[in-house]
């Protein structure tokens, strides 16, 4: 097991990492809580609730099982989860356990960061994503209108990854999973970009595995640590996000994977960057990677007006300016206001050249 | 114009209190502000708004009206505030005004303290009430199961109190308000709970209530400011709290003014106070106050039962064991944890010596 460490305004919480951490849950998880709650999507309390359980070994143990996918990421099921939790008679001195994806950790986390105007929570993340999302802090639901709307900051107490639940995840989890780990490569070195260039996902062993989160993960933790509410640089983790958060909301939460949008996002952030610095981001390479590892590109159909109009309602924009992260050269990132007539020019001519 | 200052662990913000101030808006509201999002209710914005608007002197303002009453502190108003927030355009660098009694008070910042993670909003309160509610940081909306279940810390940047307003209150609205300055009184001196059994609240004239709102507002921040995620000594704010949500709850959002439910838990938390520490806290002094001032005291049909099921959901209970804020003394506030069994024998008692 590995341990690295997470400083926030709030704590400074361990990341576990490691393969069967579950029947040490015991050990790893203080028993000073009075109650605890975990809340799990169906498709992984299936798959692993039952050994958290017995990993737990308490007595005052609660669950709530919710439907699986970004659809359930709502205010409904926000204020249903709020509800389980006063049923279950949690108090201030509860806790409540995130397992599974960056969709449970955001739903669940905002949960805890609100009841009672903010419990502990501790992740227990299940896929490759949420190398990304469980680290930092951010949590958050969508609004009908864009992704993760309504959230706040609420580190969690511990974060507690079993790398053994990475096995049963399915193909298009590890693509999305790993959308993720190029940007943070991108924006970071350029000897990780070129690693997971040459890395083909369907022959990945463990060994790769863990050290591919562990390198993203340190990534995210630098620039998080550095600024935890993204008043500067912790912005440059959006790479790829203001067309991918478009993209996902227009497709509708759930039609595509987080990852899936965010690598296309990638694609064009990457198209355009090269284009304004006139540097080399390998635009040609990453295009063949995605397209090698079958991340889905074909989005001619989309209406590219109906996309602006969403990328404006960004959180980055700032008056309705569209501000996007873009990359000077591999590991150095920036932010750019893009007009909206220059924005279409952009779009048109990198559908077309996606061909 | 009078200022104070209070410190929280975001910000320091000014607590402007005075007659007139909003023909000032514009000088007291910093003028970097993207665009203005005021939220205020029905009965206030009808009295207040235009000259509010007028006060701002600025362009990018927009305005949301919610039905006035407790009833509006929901899940369903907060997001649809949400929306609106989205629909204006505000953006990060934005502002929510919240203009109104602690129910939009809480509303509003709890709005502000989750739209894109957390922007900036100011207080303008209108009612006694809210001298208690605006400053603190704690924002919240009702579960059905219990009042401001559901909320965070989230501190005002500016806090504007326009005494002028306050012309306007009905009666109901000054004991309302006067509820929790009888708490702030009792939790802190003998001085100022004397005076306030001394006066009365038909026959109060504006320096009076200037010098009462300064008063509380004094006790109020010295409190936050020494514990402002209620650890520890912030509870004690919560006296006469555990019945008065229950009863608040119990009776229906919006069937009685909080300040009404609190001044009833009030005297219940006194009578209990006086038995278990066998000291004067002037029980029947307080109870004459509270009949010739019409605060409704006849709760005789209510069911202690539920009324003691609901105390158990309350924020400050652990392990559902109730834990009710009790004095030693005035101003000698202290927590106790009391028996189930116990507290109905009390309620019992006590309502019996209402008779
Ligand atoms: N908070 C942050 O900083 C942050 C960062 C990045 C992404 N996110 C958010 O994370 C979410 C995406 O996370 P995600 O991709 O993990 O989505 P997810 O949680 O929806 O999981 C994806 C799918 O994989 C399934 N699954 C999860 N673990 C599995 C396992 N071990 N085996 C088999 N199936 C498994 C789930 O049931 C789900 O169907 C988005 O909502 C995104 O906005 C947040
Ligand atoms: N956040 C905190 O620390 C804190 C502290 C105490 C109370 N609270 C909350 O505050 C709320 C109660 O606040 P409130 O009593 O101000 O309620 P409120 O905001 O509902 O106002 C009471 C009534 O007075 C009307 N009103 C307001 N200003 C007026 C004016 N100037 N003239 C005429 N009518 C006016 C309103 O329309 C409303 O009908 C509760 O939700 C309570 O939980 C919060
Ligand atoms: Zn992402
Ligand atoms: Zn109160």
């Amino acid at each position: 097991m590995d341990t690295l460490h997470v400083k926030s305004s709030q704590n400074v919480y361990p990341v576990y990492i490691g393969r069967d951490l579950y029947p040490k849950l015991n050990e790893l998880i203080p028993d000073t809580y009075t109650s605890i709650l975990i809340i799990a999507d169906q498709t992984v309390a299936d798959l692993y609730l039952g050994k958290v359980i017995n990993g737990l070994k308490r007595s005052n143990v609660h669950q709530v099982i919710i439907p699986s996918g970004e659809a359930s990421k709502n205010i409904k099921m926000f204020y249903e989860l709020q509800t389980k939790a006063i049923e279950a008679g949690l108090d201030r001195n509860s806790l409540i356990l995130a397992l599974g994806g960056g969709m449970v950790g955001d739903l669940a986390g905002f949960v805890a960061a609100t009841f009672m105007r903010g419990i502990d929570f501790i992740q227990l993340p299940t896929t490759i994503l949420a190398h990304d999302s469980s680290v930092g802090g951010k949590v958050a639901i969508n609004h009908e209108a864009g992704k993760n709307l309504i959230g706040s900051f609420h580190a969690p107490a511990i974060v507690i990854y079993d790398i053994a639940t990475l096995q049963s995840l399915p193909k298009k989890e590890i693509r999305s999973g790993f959308a993720e780990l190029v940007k943070e490569a991108m924006i970071d070195n350029t000897a990780f970009y070129k690693s997971i260039l040459q890395t083909d996902l369907d022959d990945l062993n463990d060994q790769q595995l863990i050290a591919y989160i562990k390198k993203g993960i340190k990534v995210k933790a630098a620039i998080v640590e550095a600024d935890e509410k993204e008043l500067g640089i912790r912005k440059y983790l959006n790479y790829g996000h203001t067309l991918g958060h478009a993209l996902e909301a227009e497709l509708g939460y759930g039609q595509i994977t987080h990852g899936e949008a965010v690598a296309f996002g990638t694609l064009f952030a990457t198209n355009i960057s090269e284009k304004i610095y006139d540097c080399d981001l390998k635009f040609g390479q990453l295009f063949k990677w995605f397209k090698t590892n079958a991340y889905p590109l074909d989005w001619q159909h989309i209406n590219l007006h109906r996309l602006i109009e969403r990328m404006k309602m960004d959180k980055k924009s700032v008056a309705r300016h569209i501000q996007m992260v873009l990359l000077k050269e591999i590991g150095s990132p920036t932010t750019k206001k893009i007009r909206e007539s220059e924005l279409l020019d952009f779009l048109e001519q990198f559908m077309k050249e996606l061909g």
